[in-house]
């Protein structure tokens, strides 16, 4: 049976982040694996935080103070409405999340930790006043949030004008890029991924979700079984995600 | 009859922006009246070019080899799908449009005045050198990417969660914001638009549109005619969008 954490408790969830007894060296090694800080010297006041499984690296709504790294472990980012939960994201290890607190004192969604999760937290002050001086980091930056920019408004097009098949085509061809394993039968999705996890990434239900996967199975363009998906055709699930 | 230019029409669409005789006065007037460049220099190369109503900017996938700041007028962003358009923004008077030129060859979408329009067209290279040594203006860039960022967010968030209702209600809201004028009743909105055009930017289709606003009018929340709308009752409207 595929069961997300319910709503209710997802609303009362808090940042549940541990500091993690850490050395600048730590700090540093994790900086230097991420292709935004590439070349560049880690930030100044940052420490490291674990969260386990299920829990939560920050709030959604809750303040803002820093922006996290992730150095191990998949965070998926979510905003929870009354009655429905989307998924926003995922972030792996190199990859910045909660940038929105450079410019607001909230964070815009809740990131749940998917593994056991490790990452750098760095102080939004220091983050900025790095940002005022470095214009290589500044323009990184840029390129990373304008990059998030048209994958959201892709995705509202997409909810505008693709079908629901449409986009759970493109979801697994993105998927088997960001996690993807070499299979005999093609690409290895390399994560577990609920029906309903994808329904809440492509903006449908849990059983619209499972007919058509099923039908992809069916099509030879997928495998599945145990949670985990072999993209087979990627070229084709391509044709059906424009 | 509402009618929009049609589908393959707006797919043949070129830029037809035309070089005005300018002098370096008009153009540093017109950067100095944006916000994004107050006390700044004006970008050196910028010209001044227009376009008539209904024309483009620049258009969808075409090079993108200069980023735009409209001065009088407005653009409509348009994305166009084989069997139907979204309405990505609008841009008015002193806000930069096509700044994905920045990042990317060619622009994400049809940007097509709704009005005769007026802008500097400032080549990227030019733009790009000038982020590379200015931090303040790298920082409102940053500021405003993030800021379209968000919107393109809450609105895929929208177009999975909430109702057509809601999020027609969501569009009267920033439109009255964006266009209001005050008004005995209210707020009215100081542009034409048809309910296809509004059905372009809530994701729907033009005969639900037309039900909801006539549903919205007779509980006074609205007053409509002439392809004008006046916003009676901004607070039900922003109760109606969540």
């Amino acid at each position: 049976v595929i069961r997300e954490m319910p709503i209710a408790k997802a609303y009362a969830s808090t940042p549940q982040a541990r500091r993690s007894p850490t050395s600048p060296a730590d700090v540093a090694r994790i900086f230097t694996k991420s292709p935004l800080f590439e070349g560049l010297q880690p930030i100044s006041g940052s420490t490291v935080v674990t969260v386990d499984r299920r829990r939560a690296l920050y709030g959604q709504a809750t303040r803002a103070d820093a922006v996290l790294l992730v150095a191990s472990g998949r965070a998926r980012l979510i905003k929870t409405a009354p009655d429905r939960t989307t998924t926003m994201a995922y972030r792996g290890p190199g990859e910045l999340t909660g940038e929105e607190s450079l410019f607001s004192d909230s964070y815009d969604c809740e990131a749940r930790a998917l593994d056991r999760l490790e990452a750098v937290r760095i102080p939004v002050e220091q983050f900025r006043a790095r940002l005022d001086k470095d214009a290589v980091l500044a323009g990184r930056l840029l390129r990373l949030v304008q990059e998030r920019r048209a994958s959201a408004e892709r995705r509202f097009e997409a909810a505008f004008t693709r079908s629901v098949e449409a986009r759970v085509a493109a979801f697994l061809v993105e998927a088997a890029v960001r996690w993807g394993i070499k299979h005999e039968l093609g690409t290895l999705v390399g994560v577990k991924l609920t029906h309903l996890e994808i329904a809440s990434y492509v903006g449908s239900t849990r059983e619209t979700v499972t007919v058509i996967l099923g039908e992809l199975k069916r099509r030879h363009l997928i495998e599945t079984g145990h949670r985990r998906i072999i993209v087979r055709d990627r070229e084709a699930l391509l044709r059906l995600s424009v």
